[in-house]
C-alpha cells in the first residue's frame, strides 16, 4: 500500500489516504519520496479549477526521491538512484512527437496528478522515461521545484534558441519567475524583471536581474520600446499585452508559461511590422529536463524554497496560496 | 518632371499629376516604369484607411521597369537594368536590424507610397538598396505582384525554416494566397487551401493545393485537428482563430500576412499544450526578394494577372476593389 495525502472533494483539506498501486508495470519505477514541491497547479487541481480533477486526489508533481523498485523492462534506472519526477509521468513514446524528442507535447501525455496519484505520499510510480536522475551532489531538499517551475522557464531558452547576447524580460517574480532570473543570468543575458511588488525588486536584482520595471506602470513599460528579444510571462493576470509587444525588438517573442484567465487581445498590427511572435509552452521534455539539471548543477542554481515537514502539509498549502512564499514551498516527506 | 497619376483626396479618382523629383540622390536610382501592379494596400492608402495618407498621393508599389538614372554612389545597378520595386523604397542601412539583413523590419523604413510618390507614373525614384534586378528572361508583364504580394507570402517560408515535409494551410485564395499556393507547391509541401468561395476551389487545386476546406465551416476545419505545421492567413476578416489553432501540430504556427480588422482573441491554453505560436510579418528584405525571384524563375512561378492599360487606370482600381480579379491587376504603363 502507498501512504498518501489526498483531498476528497474540491477545495478540501489534505488527509491521510492509502491506495494499492498493484503490480509494478514493466516500464515503470517506484520512487521513495523524500521531498515534494508544491506548485500552483497542485492548488488548481485541488480546487478543480480546470474541471479535470478526480477525487480522491493526491497532489504533488515536484518529486525528489530514490528508486525503490524498477519494472522488468527498465534499463535506464536502478534501485537506489536519486531521481526527480515532474508534471508528466507517462508519454506514448511512439507518436511522431515523442519520436522527435518532444515528449512533453505528446497528445497522449499523462500528467502526474490528473486521473492518477502524485507525490504527496511515501511512494509514487511513474514511467521510467519520465523520471530523470539528479546530477551527483545536487541538494535534494531544494531540487524539487526544478522539475516543474524550473523546466517551465528553462525550456523556452533552448526551444527558441536564446543567445547570451539576447535581452530578456521576465514578467512576474514568483515560483517560476525567480528561477527564470537565475537561469538567464547564468545564460549570460541582460535580464529585466517586471514586478508589481516593490518588496521583490531588490530580491530580483540579487537573483540575476539587471533592471526592474513596475509591471503595472504603462509609461515605464513603453519607455523600453524596442528592447527585448524575448519576454517570458509567468503571471495569471491580464496585463496590457500590446504595450509589452512594443518593448520587443524586431523578431521578438512574447512567451507565456503562465496562463492569464482572459484570452489575449492582440491586434495583428502589433505583431506585423516587427515580425513578432506570441507563444506558450508546457514544461519540457525529459531530454531538456536532464540538460537543465546539468546546467543548474554546473552553475549552482537552486530554487529558493521554504521547507515544511509533511506533518504541516495543509499549512504549507495555505502558505503557497497566500502568495507570500519566497519563492517555492517544499515538503520534507520524512518529517 | 515626372508624369504621374494621383488622388487629391481620400477615396478620390486618380488623375494626371506632375511633380519635380529634384536632383537624384547619390544612392538612388530612377526607374522608367513599364508595369505596375495594384495592391489592396494601394486602395487602403487611396482611402486613407490607416490615417497615414498624404495628398496628392501617387499609389503603386509593384513596379517593374528599367533603370533610367543612377546616383553617383550606386554600384549595384546601372542604366538599362531590368528591375522591380516593392512596398519599401528606403532603409536606414545602419541600424542593427539593417546590419543583420532584416531591412524590412528597420524601424526607420520608408514605404514607397507613404509620404512619397509611387509607381503609377512614368518614372519613380528609390534607393538602389531597395531595388532588385529581375532574373534574365523573367516576364516583365506579370512580375510586378511578386514585389509585394509574392514576397509577403514567400518570406515566412524562409524566416520560419519551413521544410518540404511540412504541411501548410493557406487561408484566403486571392492576390497573396494564390502565390502562396504556387510557392508552396514548388517548395514540396502538401498544401491545403482554406477558402469560402466554391468558385475558387478548383482554381486552388490547379495552382498547387492538394486539398481545399471551406474556411467558414467550423466542423470541416476542426476535423483537421493536429494537421498543419504552418498556416498562413491572408485575409482581413475575423475568423475563429482558436479553431484554426486546433488544426496545428505541436510546434505549429499561425502566421498573419493579412490584417484582420479586429484584434485576435486567443486563449493562452490554445497555444500552451502544443507550444504553438502566433505571428505576423511585413513583405521581406531585399535579400529575400532576390532569393524569391530566383526561385520563381527556376520554378516558372508567375502571378495570375489581369492586365489593364494605364489609360483605364480607374477602371482597373475598381476591378481590384470588386474582389473579382483573378488574381491580381497589373497596369501596362505604356498603353
Amino acid at each position: 500500500m502507498i501512504n498518501a495525502f489526498a483531498v476528497m472533494q474540491a477545495k478540501g483539506a489534505l488527509q491521510a489516504f492509502q491506495y494499492d498501486p498493484g503490480p509494478i508495470g514493466s516500464t515503470d519505477v517506484e520512487i521513495d519520496v523524500e521531498y515534494c514541491g508544491i506548485c500552483h497547479s497542485d492548488i488548481s487541481m485541488i480546487d478543480n479549477e480546470w474541471g479535470r480533477s478526480v477525487y480522491p486526489l493526491v497532489p504533488g508533481h515536484e518529486v525528489i526521491g530514490t528508486v525503490a523498485q524498477a519494472g522488468s523492462a527498465v534499463t535506464t534506472l536502478k534501485v537506489g538512484d536519486v531521481v526527480g519526477l515532474g508534471w508528466h509521468s507517462r508519454y506514448c513514446m511512439t507518436c511522431s512527437t515523442c519520436m522527435s524528442g518532444d515528449h512533453n507535447l505528446c497528445l497522449a501525455v499523462q500528467p502526474t496528478i490528473v486521473g492518477r496519484h502524485g507525490g504527496f505520499a511515501d511512494k509514487v510510480r511513474a514511467s521510467a522515461a519520465s523520471v530523470v536522475s539528479l546530477p551527483p551532489g545536487m541538494d535534494k531538499s531544494t531540487a524539487g521545484p526544478l522539475f516543474c517551475a524550473g523546466i517551465t522557464v528553462f525550456n523556452p531558452l533552448l526551444e527558441f534558441n536564446i543567445h547570451p547576447t539576447d535581452k530578456v524580460g521576465v514578467i512576474g517574480i514568483g515560483g517560476l519567475g525567480h528561477l527564470a532570473l537565475k537561469f538567464l543570468k547564468a545564460w549570460g543575458c541582460e535580464v529585466t524583471a517586471f514586478t508589481s511588488r516593490e518588496s521583490k525588486r531588490q530580491e530580483a536584482l540579487a537573483m540575476g536581474a539587471s533592471h526592474t520595471i513596475d509591471s503595472t506602470d504603462p509609461a515605464a513599460i513603453s519607455r523600453r520600446a524596442n528592447t527585448f528579444d524575448l519576454i517570458i510571462s509567468t503571471v495569471d493576470v491580464t496585463l496590457d499585452w500590446s504595450n509589452f509587444l512594443v518593448t520587443l525588438k524586431p523578431r521578438g517573442r512574447l512567451h507565456f508559461v503562465g496562463v492569464p484567465l482572459q484570452p489575449l487581445d492582440i491586434p495583428v498590427v502589433a505583431l506585423l511590422r516587427g515580425q513578432k511572435s506570441v507563444s506558450a509552452s508546457p514544461v519540457g521534455s525529459p531530454g531538456t529536463i536532464a540538460a537543465m539539471l546539468d546546467f543548474a548543477a554546473f552553475h549552482r542554481i537552486t530554487p529558493e524554497v521554504e521547507e515544511y515537514p509533511v506533518s504541516r502539509l495543509n499549512e504549507a498549502v495555505e502558505r503557497l496560496r497566500s502568495g507570500a512564499a519566497r519563492y517555492r514551498v517544499v515538503l520534507n516527506m520524512r518529517e
